[in-house]
């Protein structure tokens, strides 16, 4: 996607041919800055201090970490320590284990001198499967987009979005936001309304940036304002991003939004590629563990003053005490559709057999 | 009630015997302040400013204003002129309005000589009756409360509140905290979940105070947590603050708690005075008008630093604009009962009226 008309991916090869740049994500919406990735601990502190966050965009730098720790020493050794080593950085993220996999599969098996040009192509092809993943997304869902239009000509659809499951979580295009980026691209008028998304703000800071940057009109809410903005019948469409066996477990507040959006009748759908899927899993709200994160997010907010400094401050009380649940689990039936890079699926696991034949 | 142990009010006279004081809740929760109000302008300023807020105190302290402006100059012309510039300070709240329309009607026909002492009665009045509504929705809903108490003997029962409907918002007591203050004092064992309440942060600032200046065990959670904790079972009964003829007119965000109370079969409570009920609505969601207030209360955020400095910083992308809907509508079928200071009503007109059979 485009940032001032010029187009972006969220990781990339730098100009020299081995070292690896990123979007800095904890400095946007307030500055647009290309971090230079240079050994495996760059990498790991880039994924735990979240200049890169997003599964898929975690999953890919991984990749990449691997071929920067294997550019210093190919050994049998480094490899497996840059493995553990990045395997630690995010253990809740699935992406990332999977990349990791993927990479040892692939370079374990190979003499050192082979390693390191592979690891490259290997990194670089997990990125551009991500990219594939999410733009098959992007076709499908804009049908849906497509659809509602139709039946209001002349009028602009709009989708409410939590959290940030645009182009700055993966490495192009997002998940939920793709189908929003294709109906923009292709003259489809879009509209949309951006959830704050307390208590990291992710909604505000990253969803607003990334769609104002490429140009799609949207309006940021508090977290609050969705059921009554429902209500009101401003919305057409809910898009999420999640993963489940027809439960979808998400960014905290996600349930309270599908609520609201059954009952003003408004289609609500999660998108997210076949990786995110959990096969085993059956009853979401009873078997999908919750993080708990730090209550700091909670008491305090981070943001920009008048004088351009970025500032920590205490929203909460302080004699308070504040608890982080992190995500929240929607029931499959508050979902209208799942949407994947394979085409559109009933929110059930019936549902999801029939677009993954192979895992039936 | 009480901070650090000492009993408050919001607002009560000076001990000069005409200058007002009230707690400067722009300043909390980080500084305990007591303003002292010496003339109508500094008054309307007050409540322009929101030094006070929530709609009671607002009705108590444009009464005191009316007693301040008579005491500098007792004529009609000042009477009026007083009442009419209190009344500009915040137009949508309905208690300003009776406060000032009682405050003429008993001052009117008296003589400039009689009208300073009378507006202070008045104005005192005002208050203790304010005080004693909200201690009579306190006896009847803590009632709820114990009931709750004896199913889970040995356990606390828990409540989620949204915004701040707690003493700070009236004289004393407060509307749906009443009962929760009134079975902390009688000895049962009880929780508050306190919703941060963006865009304006009250639960997070003024609730979170309230209840911890006053030894109630609570623990903020953001907006987005409440569906979550209520599937997780960790709420017991959720309390907020309403107007209606069963539906709910209340801060952004509750129609979303009320869903996620139904979905979850936890008992939804709205505690309010009679004053709040607006007999002449039959449909909330199409007839109450919704404030719609400043993108700035959205875009930046109010807290104090590590410095201990009071500072605003922004949160949303600077390119990015917001909406700020203040208030939603919770349809009465959502909503498990009324609580008011002469009990417990079914959330419908019929429910009211045997409450309010002067109504009917």
């Amino acid at each position: 996607m485009k940032i001032s008309g010029q187009h972006y991916r969220t990781i990339f090869l730098d100009d020299d041919g081995w070292s690896v740049r990123v979007i800095d994500q904890t400095k946007l919406p307030f500055e647009l800055d290309l971090a230079r990735l240079t050994s495996l601990a760059e990498t790991a502190d880039a994924i735990t201090s979240m200049i890169v966050r997003g599964a898929p965009l975690i999953g890919a730098t991984a990749a990449y970490g691997v071929a920067l720790a294997l550019h210093g020493d190919a050994s049998n050794a480094t490899l497996e320590s840059a493995i553990q080593t990045l395997a630690a950085t995010r253990p809740t993220a699935v992406n990332l284990g999977w990349a990791l996999a993927r990479m040892r599969r692939v370079l374990a098996p190979l003499s050192p001198d082979e390693r390191v040009a592979r690891a490259y192509v290997e990194a670089a092809a997990i990125s551009d499967e991500d990219v594939k993943c999410c733009a098959a997304i992007g076709r499908h869902g804009v049908e849906l987009i497509r659809t509602l239009a139709r039946g209001k000509p002349g009028k602009v659809v709009n989708v409410l979005t939590h959290c940030n499951a645009g182009w700055l979580a993966c490495v192009d295009w997002g998940t939920a936001l793709a189908p929003v980026y294709a109906a923009h691209d292709a003259g489809i008028s879009v509209h949309v309304f951006v959830d704050e998304t307390r208590p990291r703000n992710q909604g505000a800071a990253l969803t607003a940036f990334e769609l104002g940057a490429h140009g799609v009109p949207h309006t940021v809410v508090v977290d609050n304002a969705g059921g009554h903005l429902m209500q009101r019948a401003q919305i057409d469409l809910c898009s999420d991003r999640v993963t489940a066996t027809g439960d979808v477990a998400n960014k905290i507040g996600t349930y309270l939004k599908a609520l609201a959006a059954r009952d003003n009748a408004v289609p609500f759908y999660a998108a997210f590629p076949f990786s995110t899927i959990d096969w085993g899993l059956s009853d979401g709200v009873r078997e999908i563990p919750i993080e708990e994160r730090a209550s700091h997010e909670v008491t305090h907010v981070r943001g920009m003053t008048d004088g351009g400094r970025l500032e920590c401050v205490r929203v909460v009380a302080p004699t308070s005490i504040a608890l982080n649940p992190a995500f929240d689990v929607t029931p499959a039936h508050l979902v209208t559709g799942l949407i994947t890079e394979r085409g559109i699926a009933q929110a059930s696991r019936a549902g999801l057999e029939l677009l993954y034949p192979e895992r039936h």
